[in-house]
């Protein structure tokens, strides 16, 4: 007897991979291998109902790829590196999370020797993508099956067609469509199909408890965050940011801190908006955009704020792929040397305040003059001859449009 | 007997420009034409109060050059279309009107024939520049005198020779040097002389006493705002933007919104840090690029924000008489043509969030396809070939990589 | 009887649009209206005989859409004011032609009311996206038809076809594909589908046929060509530059001017290499680029370099539609009002030398000093002092690096 | 008896030169420490010549700083990474080797414990400035000394002043000012003074000897320059591309190629125009140019192309010890890895052509489909389906623009 096709499946647990397990296995005669790839918003309870979630369905074997340091060396830490916040907003938590795990997923095919490779996407969004074009760069020969974009069931057909399996869980489906990650929680539904509403208190993940105001220290080396003082934790380091990203996550998520919608271009060319409830990410990047003020040279700053656009960009548009992403990778890299240092927040509910930052390669530094204040480097006759040849050129263009 | 050399001074009625009137008329033997450009941060009792005390100085002549109209419809009209904020933070409210004043007073010169032109500026920080280039470029035949850079006098010097030119007046030093402006306030000295202090609840100009949360609607019309409806004052709206920049700074002052700290580069290559409180400028950058991501295509976008930046950093710079400064606006303005809906904004003690926006030229209409639910424009297939096609190369690239 | 489905054609006379015109009318049981979009690469005669065999497959109605002005005013100029060179190399004389095309049959369908539309394009090319985007953004309830690429034939199927339907033309395979255009001639085949192999003589349109040296004046008015001057012709006029252009192409053609091979990326992503002769583009560009460095400042020549850059990415691409374009080419032509003058151009064989300008508008008129001279208008004090200012931020970060 | 002060002087044993070895000896009371940094421009005979000049005119020591190797790879090497030509003409052969000299000579000053440093260039052009900036960042406690742009001295006055010292030398004033070097011979006077005059061919340093036409071929090993295969050398490898830059420039310099002029923006604020014979650079950075086009990923190409751009306009304006630009040096060498094949060259009297290229890292390699003919890899639907989604914006927003 011929052997079954071996399909690796991306696997959530949900509805809608639930329904694939079953088709793939069924109707299209293939030995499912499930796969999840853990980058931090999973805690061990959840990945383990998910695994049994899926032998349950009938999967030959089931996987969970742990990718969550690799997740922050390869990418989260460019993020911080590079200062990348869409359109000025949003930290692409979902966008990098799922690039990641669609990479790892096609990493797991091509090491098993699957000949196809299956996601769960809908044909109206980011996520199909991403998935496509990791899955085509990585594994080319295999096979591509998206079921629920291919057959485009409804909500209520997928669950008769389980039942009909014999799968007769309860499909509760939610108010609002939750992704959480390590680097921020998105929040979509209702009010964000809309252009004018706003998200109600209840929709956001984390409510709001704590009151007053409290400052926390974060320690920078090199670009990385390696440490935080806190009044709740007192001071901790952490060999590793994950950590320090995770422990950040704790201690702002009760202030309501990190909250807002984006609206921004998808892939497919229409507008989406989505909410996301991201403290970590949005107080790191401009505590670190702070340290980097002081301790950058103003061509520095200029050219890794277009680098960084780009680089989300890209990434938000599941090229994450390209060679140019390494060569960026690089160029932030080495602009870190000096971003090492301490940096002041202060919390309060829904929103944080930058108060001013601590380094030894502050530029700053008051030997070398203060604004503001003369010093004994240079005079103010060198001032004026900068000024002079600083507008020869304008000068010369008004004469000469003066004399036409 | 000869006449005496026309000397034209940017008077603000401070101790510096003060000291200029006297130095220019008694020492150099000058007649001295004082001007003030108003751009909008001056009451009609203050400007009465600067006129009298030039007068009372010495100077033959004290002017008054209305420019706010100008400075909104050459200037900030700009900074709102480019959405420019320069590092991400700070409105530039004290580079755009300096070099706007500097502009002023050197076509002021021009016009009444001086032969010289004297600003107030120290040798310290960026305004000598901006006057020094506008100056130049301007008038460059006229002798540029810059008294307080030259003789680095002392304040106490500087009484003392006030004094001893029959000047008795008490000369307050605040501690904090504030900028008063149409478009923000600023706030220098003391905490924002280090890196790591903050400003503390008095120095701001404006004391916090609104509290609980309002929402406010501004409409735009071609990017520029020309309503406002709030609770405060009904419905208004504005043929002149300048009112509604008044009336936004009103309404959102009393609840501390729009403070914050800017670290950046000088002209002359130091760091600096200043503080702002600027609730209009914030708002309506914020309020306007929303709009913007709504009803402008992916690469207005990105377009949008190079050019924006980099005019913001010219103009920081003294270099708004580049002529790419009038063909970036020409650009920014040709932008600018579906900007026009409305904004919900929610204002609560030191923080806004922006709602969400209403208008005819939404690209994320419904009719079109909502992002994350199917639609009859393109197919699951058609987004496969697009994955595809999209990632050609790196699939080759990967190829060929693989064969070296 | 039911009506016939009206469908438009975009026709050029060749074998696989002839194949269309049959497959369209005979299996497909639709009228088809062929139109034929002149912008400027077909003479008298040629239009003539495409259009007699036009009607003699049978469509029920030939139009030809004269757009050669059109296409120099809304297209070609903006790529002179950009200085517009793929990769520094290629004119894009192709891409801009076939996109300005697929518009204009595009609106020609739209305007006879026609509810399908076609192209004859394969599936392996640039052509085919441009014609679907253009046809998709301008029609996009007509369906979009395009037999040579779905039936994926052979050549000898297609004219077996041909033949079948009572066609019994000669179609002649020439060794290589060429596009002529008023922008330039394209070369394909044989060496282009390689990377090492170079374009024979007898390949290359235009025999060399001039020897010697000649010189010509180029007249610029606002950055556009009005005026050549030459041995052969003597002083022209051009109210139009299409004439120009023309008169231009003549002079050097024969000079073996404006030849090269072009490798880039195509829309879908894999390398493509191309020939080409295009003198005109290649002198005009050279010629009004030095001249735009006497007479533009430093900033507004890298400005338009990268709109320029980008503008002509995107025409390639397809993209020419997007409102980006039309704020690109404002800004483009704002910059235009002081490129005004004459360009000294030597021709030779194989090459030509931009030989110097003259402009009122010259910034490097020696009033103002002249390099490498001292002036009055600034000194060497002067100079020091901005060499001091403008080295502070390095110097400074030099010590402190060293601190650490 | 106090010691006499210790001053380095940049010294090419020119006239400028010559004078401030006398005029800081005797007029200052200094010790002279000459000091000529190599950068490949001088033969053996030369050095010997100028050091004997040096002692002859009474320096204290005189030391020759061989920087050939640094240069390239300091510099060099990232000029042909990021194929930089200044305004698309100029290989910035002056501008490079002047910085890399002044910061070696203030390494010297900083070496040998100077506390004055000092240069010979006058105060109209570029180069004072670049020296002036890195004595200040390098040896920013030295006094600088720049006697010939302060004492504004004529040729005659110098020469006066020589003989009144008892230096009675002959000083020829030649025609044009020529600046030799390893990375090109630059030729300003006459007509490079105006706007519209072009150098004779006498002007030029190497007349042109050869006719005919000669292939050539290059290999390039990560982006550097290793090998020649020639008629006249037969096939040569370089383990140090300086060697392959030397061979390259006398294989091409008999064909007149690489000549041209150069206009650009001084760093002053005027516009400066100057000719140049460069026949290496611009045919490396033409072969490796079109070597990337067949290699790199079109983002890749992009990027570097903005960057290249801007490192060699920091390059040219003196701000070469910029942190920015290692981190752009480091972006560079890491696009370099697939930069490895071999280009062929044709060689004819002022002009060479790029035939092609052969490479393992071809991303054209027909295996995976060539533009102009189907493939397997995608089908005309994939492309159908790519089409539509790359048009689904424009096609939104010419639908909302319809219906306001």
């Amino acid at each position: 007897m011929a052997d079954k096709q071996k399909v690796v499946l991306a696997f959530s647990g949900g509805l809608d991979t639930s329904f694939c397990v079953k088709y793939l296995t069924e109707d299209r005669g293939m030995d499912v291998y499930s796969v999840l790839v853990d980058t931090g918003g999973f805690s061990a309870d959840e990945l383990a109902a998910i695994e049994a979630r899926a032998y349950s369905l009938g999967v030959v074997s089931h996987a969970v790829v742990s990718k969550t340091d690799d997740y922050y060396q390869e990418c989260l830490k460019f993020l911080v590196f590079g200062n990348v916040l869409k359109n000025n907003t949003y930290p692409l938590c979902v966008s990098a999370e799922r690039i990641f795990q669609a990479i790892a997923a096609a990493e797991y095919a091509r090491e098993i020797g699957a000949s196809a490779i299956a996601h769960g996407s809908t044909g109206a969004g980011n996520d199909q993508v991403r998935f496509d074009m990791a899955f085509r760069i990585i594994i080319p020969e295999a096979e591509i099956i998206t079921p629920i974009r291919d057959l485009r069931l409804s909500r209520d057909a997928e669950i008769e067609y389980l039942k009909s399996k014999g799968v007769n869980q309860e499909w509760h489906k939610a108010a609002y469509s939750i992704n959480k990650g390590l680097w921020g929680t998105s929040v979509g539904g209702k009010e964000t199909l809309t252009s004018n509403g706003y998200l109600p208190e209840s929709a956001w993940p984390t409510p709001v408890t704590k009151s007053g105001e409290e400052v926390i220290t974060l320690t920078f080396t090199h670009g990385e965050l390696k440490g935080i003082k806190s009044d709740a934790y007192g001071s901790e380091t952490f060999a590793n940011p994950v950590g320090a990203i995770q422990r950040l996550t704790e201690l702002a998520s009760p202030y309501g801190v990190g909250r807002d919608i984006h609206v921004g271009d998808t892939i497919i060319g229409i507008k989406g908006r989505v909410g996301f409830e991201a403290p970590a990410p949005l107080i790191i990047i401009k505590a670190h955009h702070t340290l980097e003020k002081h301790v950058l040279t103003k061509h520095q700053l200029t050219w890794k704020e277009q680098l960084g656009n780009f680089y989300g960009t890209m990434l938000h548009e599941g090229q994450f792929m390209d060679p140019v992403m390494r060569n960026i990778e690089t160029f932030l890299a080495d602009t870190q040397g000096h971003v090492t240092g301490e940096v002041h927040v202060q919390l309060a509910p829904y929103r944080f305040t930058v108060l001013g930052i601590e380094s030894g390669y502050d530029l700053m530094s008051s030997t070398f003059g203060s604004y503001g204040e003369m010093n004994n480097a240079w005079t103010g006759d060198d001032v004026r001859g900068f000024s002079k040849v600083a507008s020869n050129q304008v000068m010369i263009y008004e004469k000469v449009k003066a004399g036409n």
